[in-house]
């Protein structure tokens, strides 16, 4: 489970390193598909990632924060610091025995809803790189060659 | 392992469905990003799935069939069954002892590269999850609600 965390963090620094080339008004604006523009995309597999997390280790999440306070590449990349603090021990801790472990919610019309752990860790993967999949879309209309998405030659499996 | 190919095939069924309401030009036109087209990414995703796994399995996998020959909704699928069919069992009966075993490839300037099985599996799982992220994009760029990327509430962890 943990590589595929650790690719996802690496292709974010990727991406975030490929905005310092774009001008600040063009990674805020809005793009059709997905959540809307570059910025909020990545502020929002940030906030995803660390929300779920959050309530695998029994915490409650804060209230998604206004973008707006969030809208430049250098308060994105904070944020991404701030949250994967949080984050990256529970990920590293990560063994099959949490797979099936169950994580009650209320949803907005008020049932209970359950998941698996192994269920919503995998959610938080696969919701990341989807997003990250919109990204190139929109790198290639900004003109720009996208951040590689291969997983392979990334040194994951080195010892 | 095998959860996130179960998850990968649902939702390429799901974007096959989809598919049924577009009509064929536009799922064959040329569009920005990716590797063109909506139906040839789909191709895509199964040759890369099935190549790669032909090769964990210690088979030699074929060139990629010309597009031409397959650019049609029902030909793509009909590829994805055939593909499925020796995929499968090979991502069924993974287990964590096959991570580290080693692929060795020869890459076109005749260096050997070596993969780790697990690396290997990964990037199949991650490839195919980003193509989808750019169909969904696509998708809002034809005014057409995209298939959900969701993980969750699919019923992959009912026992």
């Amino acid at each position: 489970m943990l590589k595929l965390f650790q690719y996802n963090w690496q292709v974010r620094d990727d991406w975030f390193k490929w905005c310092e080339d774009i001008p600040e008004e063009e990674l805020l604006k809005e793009r059709v598909g997905g959540v809307g523009s570059i910025l909020y995309t990545l502020f929002h597999i940030i906030d995803v990632e660390y929300s779920w997390i959050l309530e695998l280790k029994g915490e409650l999440p804060p209230e998604e924060p206004p973008f707006d306070s969030y809208a430049s590449l250098s308060k994105v990349k904070e944020f991404s610091r701030q949250c994967r603090r949080e984050v990256e021990p529970f990920v590293t801790a990560w063994n099959n025995e949490m797979e099936y472990q169950i994580l009650s919610e209320t949803d907005s019309a008020g049932n209970v809803v359950l998941f698996k752990h192994g269920e919503v860790m995998r959610h938080v993967i696969a919701h990341e790189i989807h997003h990250v999949g919109q990204l190139s879309v929109w790198s290639r209309v900004l003109g720009k060659k996208p951040v590689t998405a291969n997983l392979i030659r990334r040194g994951l499996f080195d010892k």
